[in-house]
């Protein structure tokens, strides 16, 4: 498969509200917080099927009711359309569990 | 709920083959690798459920086919028998997805 090409953390973030650039990295990044543990496993769970859907993956921690997530390319040593369709894909999900 | 008392991770780590010391912290720690992403997120799903019925959760980072799992008790400020039991939990729940 393709990989979609490098657009740059930059150009994704202009396009990504609420998401950080990450130091060091040339990826975004966003902290998500929940009201419990279960809201955030659930949460992961919908994302996690998303990304395998996508064959695109996300690197991320969780402690309790927060996650932390990376979202960059490998294959492109970067961020890629890819990273900025899982970040939506991540809103959409938090917004849907936490209204 | 009563918290168990603080054991400490050296005397928990005598009973957790496969599990480390983390630096600068009271803590267990391992690192599973798994076939795929879905097979780690699997395991996750079985973890997830267990460490909520416990009401003890882990500090856990994935990316793709890894989980690095650090496990303490924040209300004992140490290592406490809820993680030996939790650690205990991830061992048989990998085995059996793995085996």
């Amino acid at each position: 498969m393709n990989r979609p090409p490098r657009i740059g953390a930059d150009v994704a973030l202009s396009d990504l509200p609420g998401w950080n650039s990450v130091e060091g990295l040339e990826a975004v990044g966003r902290s998500f917080r929940f009201e419990t543990f279960s809201a955030a496993f659930e949460w992961m769970t919908r994302v996690a099927r998303a990304a395998e859907a996508m064959d695109h993956h996300p690197e991320w921690r969780n402690v309790y009711n927060r996650v932390d997530v990376i979202l960059t390319t490998h294959d492109a040593d970067g961020v890629t359309e890819l990273d900025v369709r899982l970040a939506k894909i991540m809103d959409s999900a938090f917004a849907d569990l936490t209204r």
